[in-house]
């Protein structure tokens, strides 16, 4: 029976590991940006913006998942410090995009290029066939966890009919 | 050559599945909770003192990562909410331990059973192999992310003397 295998141990046991690595992972995050003049909710918009290209503040709200008056401040104190700029499209001049500067693309390189030589020492002893298998199974893991969320978001929306 | 085999690009594909999977886990760990009269570092701190045992607060909050004194504004609040307690050691009167309530331990249960219907979900296409191979693999990480962490303090304490 295919449904049999995943036993509830085994469930417990992943999820144990993964809610403590997720921890740790923001930890080590938190301590990376110690250097840097943004904070946490600052860096993870930043990275969407770098990532995805120019959002609405509104579009960057969805994507972080917070409120639309909180992303309004940290879009603001970005601005402030000259990480991103606020540009009013050419065609609609109604609609504004966070853009994202140099100086913002910058801190964002520095600080994934830290958590990536955390990662690599932490998988020095990993062999190429493990190392190999962890992406592919996180890759998996996180197809599904996106896959999940456009279902809920449906239902919610199907919900507020 | 062995330590060529971990490319710079597959580190730096798993850094980018970590940080998105650590981000959901966290949002998705945040909606269960709002369910529940706790925050989420109160959660962190409760899940802690239900697998660990009593902790004094000094302890909780280098376990938890927090300074002293929002360790104990989180001790504060979950001792009002009647989900912890603070008990005195019977030998050594100036010992005080928060130890987790019955209504504490069962706001736990239910919050990690909610994050394993949620994982067992996002499993079902996992083959028994595949689910195999990602607990052993994360199993792996999360020690070496404890390996790093115990170096890092002991390097740490031989920086201060």
């Amino acid at each position: 029976m295919v449904h049999d295998i995943l036993t509830a141990e085994r469930i417990a046991a992943i999820e144990k590991e993964l809610r403590h690595i997720a921890a740790i992972i923001k930890q080590k995050g938190r301590e990376i940006l110690l250097q840097y003049p943004i904070t946490a909710p600052q860096f993870v918009a930043l990275q969407w913006l770098a990532d995805k290209g120019d959002m609405t503040t509104g579009e960057l709200s969805q994507t972080i998942r917070l409120a639309i008056s909180t992303t309004t401040d940290i879009v603001d104190r970005l601005e402030k410090n000259e990480l991103v700029k606020r540009v009013r499209d050419e065609k609609d001049r109604r609609i504004v995009r966070v853009h994202i500067l140099k100086k913002g693309e910058h801190i964002i390189t520095e600080v994934i290029e830290k958590r990536q030589a955390y990662l690599k020492e932490l998988l020095e002893t990993f062999s190429h066939q493990e190392a190999d298998q962890l992406q592919l199974l996180l890759h998996k893991l996180h197809g599904k966890m996106n896959d999940y969320e456009q279902l809920e978001a449906k239902t919610e929306k199907k919900k507020r009919r």
